[in-house]
């Protein structure tokens, strides 16, 4: 992780974060210990605390050792969660680091307004704009709304592993098979991208018609999203919405059709529907099949989670992907304790200048001139 | 132009413009001839000039016979412009299309306010903010701003023919030849994209880390906009800006290296400090061979002109995104004349609905089911 | 033409052709002015002459000056083809240039065997195989059976230039347009991948079950060559062969199609059967429209002749590809008069080396390291 | 499987092998199980071994079951092998399916001398044209000759595969990785094509000019093999020879780069040099970190064997790469029985009605009309 290392050299010299208490909740694992370690370098005392039923004991026992407050403890259940928070919370954190908007929640009525705040994810984001409004006196920044995570991540990180994936799951080759991807969001774009490239046809569905004419432009084949295409070996979801393929539509799919989801809720694919008409017989740890009362069979990966997570195989996103926000984590913070740092309370993108940096960071670990 | 055309049918089964004046100002040839007929088959009276020199005669008289009003004379110098203007003004259009904002303005005090104009240009709409702010009582929807534009006429438009250019006036292949593309916005991208499927290795210079980042994940090479590109066979700027490639850049760059403009200014290449170094010789009609006091030569296309309008042999934009264009128009008058218009005052984006019903037009005349 | 004219400077300080008497026999014009430029400066006497009807004067007095003996005279129709064979050959050449293999053919009675000749063309050597069995007593190097020139010139070139020339023909965009490609050669290869550059869809037709699979699997659509491709916008052919598209099968395409070939025999759509049954409308110097007797209309450009050459705006290969077919030929005469040549009598292809040597140079010309 | 399975539904019709003993040494997993069932769906007493320490014994249970002759026994040693080939040839086949050629030899001098076998490998026929000349009485048939081997499994399957295990290995992107190929054959192809696809960018490494300007024209960067690329992140072999990468080159390389070899013999990189300069640290199942003296770190995958093969995580070609390789061994055998046979004795290439025959089946497949 060649820029959030440099990040962390950065800090341990101009130490941005001397005296200030950070509480920190996002999985405890080797890669986000690199982030405690430069938060840590910057000067902070961190408390931190995984999310539920993530976190790694060994990557704990390093932190510990180095002075990181882990909460956690092995063999705790959900009834921790609650604790860990108001302890954090009653440390009075200057700083948050939050993967859902719950520990920020708990912090609100601290007497000590923190300085400011991350959450790592838009529906976080959107809890505090729906649920809390008005009640933020602290300026959230939202890492997932930065442009670079839509490029590096979603597009191209998101699409490439999902469709490896689904070639790891099956050992199927993709040339001249028809793969239909609904949703023409940066996942996508990246999805019906890497299916090409690996000589499939692809067909996006989309409702919106401005998308629908970027995706044709792109030399992709298009269908309105109330189409079922039924020519489709392969049926990749990525919309962000529920019961996208719903049993009706299943049923008019191609014999021997392979579904599998991209996005993060696991109901774009009606799999509950499914499995009533038709229960799964698992093939191997990431594969079902299912016999519909109609005679096709049909096959699943993962029962509609999220494919390039969950499915066995799954190795999630390149470690690129994850060098770059976890160094929006780490840069955001700091320009939350900047002298200058002038942002408005509440929930917002991420600083220009904090994109920018990071940018150039990465185009030079890429041995660009910039 | 097919989209045109049925709209053109459809116009002349509802007729929404029955009883409208229309003031018509755009170059008068005959795809834009397509376009007024589609007004007129929609029940529009349309009182019709071009922009200064551009007019086809021959397409202006066919408009005549078909009972269109152009004011336009052979011979006429560019003192009937404001002549034309003015009595275009005093018909009291209810409907203005324009292309530079002049007519708009000439109608700003019309007694009987206009119901609404279509503006072609990001110049145009620009001027009205400025110059005229809160003096537009009337709704003007601007045209380049849609999407479909950036996507079909700018990406693929224009990155499509300004490379078919080049090679045209040069019978030069791109295989491994460096091209440096300054700018990575709408135009730039497709500018990159056609180079390389030419067999370029591209190098794209940018001011904006994340547009760089960017063009790295789509493969690109490249380079701070500070950066001189020594290395390149060929350069192309599309910036917007100018001074973009200096006279001191151009004494860095390679021998025989050459130079074209695709922005719609010409001063991005400093063409003039050029020519004042080293007077360019004419190698054919869009052609010219500068050779420099240090000894290297320079190539330069259409004097820095805009390559793939201004150069022998350049033809523009393929008719499909003129059949875009002037469907937009068409289409955007015919939104300000229904009877739920609802738009406010002054210029703005193109409504998303006309967008929508556009773009799912285009994929219909694709061939695709939407 | 960088390999060209290096190959030039070596000639210069070596004299390979010191004593040689020449006889060349190729279009006559600037490009090819450059290559008799490099057997003169390599020391040999020339005779030249080009094929019928093409040869440019004014470089024909260029070649004079510099004391080629250039035997075409302006205004001399097709009678003097016969008398200028004689003459060079009456000049007993130990090297012949040769374009058809006339001029071979004409000197097979020679007193004094030349060394040896180069046939630039398949059919050429064709004719000498298959007409004059046992009576070529000398080498003949045929040019076109390079390896270098299936890819740089048929795949690469080729392509490239067909797809080009359609595009500047009819102001067409290709995409999302369906175009069929008859023939998987090298230069349908090239046709096929820059058509999808530009957007097409494309179907590859093949007689060949296993060019068929190779399309496949480099991404095309694929059918069998009886099949007619009644959803293409466009068809080109590319097969060598006569009769390819006849009558029948275009009276069965989409409305509006548009035909071009691009083989060097003009008869592989049958046009002179198109025009029969609906005479074409020119619409621009190098398209036609057909109105055929079932209603539909067919578009045909060139009137069915090699599309990159024909066309109006056509200008052929780029230059490299001139480039390393003129060098080719350069290098195969001097490997002709080397005293180490061993090669045996008889059309025969380009020997590895000069393969080899000129694929060197080209790369190097590429800023390859190699 | 479907193109395996549609031949063994016409061998169940045709019953090509009545009265035909078959002797079968190949892998016995469960895909070349299928091959068995086709053969003796089609009327052949099989008779199988597997190659030393690869057979699967639920799946020659499965063989067994139905009728197959399976000499394999657990827990067996290589001892056995030299038993087994024994007794297969005591039993004279009439057909012979070989991986190495070691059970034709084993046949040689059967009384009833063999209509005739396949071999698998290019190694094998290489053996008996060298070591047997003359002494082979019958056509052997070379599956991997097959054109449509080149184009599906080498290009294509292992091309794909071999970068997707690379990404498995070590979770890292290509995006702007510079990728250095050693060799542009099939699989070399195949390994520049997917890397690039990945967006690397990528330098071919070759002997054979010719060879490394088809790929300078297919948009790769060019080196002599001779060069050593130093700015390379990844280099990966593939040219079947020894040594290509020793320790010389490798202490020359980029700090941090990855070896990785994708050829079938596994001292491509000099591996055991390297070892002996700098042992290496397990950091995975199939990675490997060197510390080189000179300071530099050198990561190597799988120890220089095969990547898509050895490498944790490698699984092979995809599915329908061994579904044509298989049918082109079951439809070879029958070609061999044929009345109509006419083969030659000796080793030869797969007979061009098979390939078409095959090709055909596997665009059928593919959904192509062919």
């Amino acid at each position: 992780m060649p820029i959030l290392v440099e990040t962390l050299g950065e800090f341990a010299q101009k130490r941005p974060f001397d005296g200030v208490t950070l509480g920190f909740r996002l999985h405890l694992e080797p890669k986000t210990a690199v982030l405690i370690e430069a938060l840590m370098a910057g000067g902070a005392r961190v408390i931190a605390m995984g999310n539920e039923g993530t976190t790694q004991f060994g990557t704990a026992e390093v932190l510990l050792d180095i002075g990181c407050e882990v909460l956690d403890r092995p063999g705790q259940g959900s009834e921790a969660t609650a604790a860990n928070l108001a302890q954090i919370a009653s440390a009075e954190p200057q700083l948050i680091l939050d993967n859902g908007a719950e520990l920020i929640v708990a912090c609100l009525r601290n007497s000590r307004v923190p300085l400011g705040a991350t959450e790592e994810t838009t529906s976080g984001a959107f809890r505090l704009r729906e649920e809390h409004v008005g009640e933020v006196g602290f300026p959230v920044i939202v890492i997932n709304d930065s442009p670079l995570k839509a490029i590096v991540e979603n597009k191209h990180g998101v699409g490439e592993s999902v469709v490896d994936t689904i070639g790891r799951v099956t050992n199927m080759s993709l040339h001249k098979k028809r793969v239909a991807v609904y949703g023409y969001g940066w996942c996508g774009r990246g999805i019906a991208l890497y299916a090409e490239r690996r000589g499939a046809d692809v067909t996006v569905l989309e409702l919106d018609p401005t998308k629908a004419l970027e995706a044709a432009m792109d030399g992709f084949d298009v269908a309105d999203a109330s189409h079922v295409p039924v020519d489709a070996n392969v049926v990749i979801t990525a919309t962000g919405r529920a019961g996208v393929v719903d049993l009706a539509a299943i049923q008019q799919l191609r014999d021997g059709v392979l579904l599998a989801n991209a996005g993060h809720i696991d109901t774009e694919i009606d799999v509950e529907a499914l499995e009533q008409s038709a229960p799964g017989v698992e093939l191997s740890q990431s594969l079902t099949r299912h016999e519909l009362p109609n005679g096709k069979t049909v096959f699943c990966i993962a029962d509609g989670k999220i494919v390039n997570l969950a499915a066995y195989g799954g190795i999630g996103n390149p470690i690129e992907a994850m060098d770059l926000g976890l160094t929006l984590q780490a840069r955001s913070l700091a320009a939350l304790v900047a002298p200058d740092c002038g942002l408005e309370a509440g929930p917002q993108p991420v600083p220009a200048a904090v994109n920018d940096q990071i940018a150039t960071a990465m185009l030079r670990s890429m041995s660009q001139p910039f």
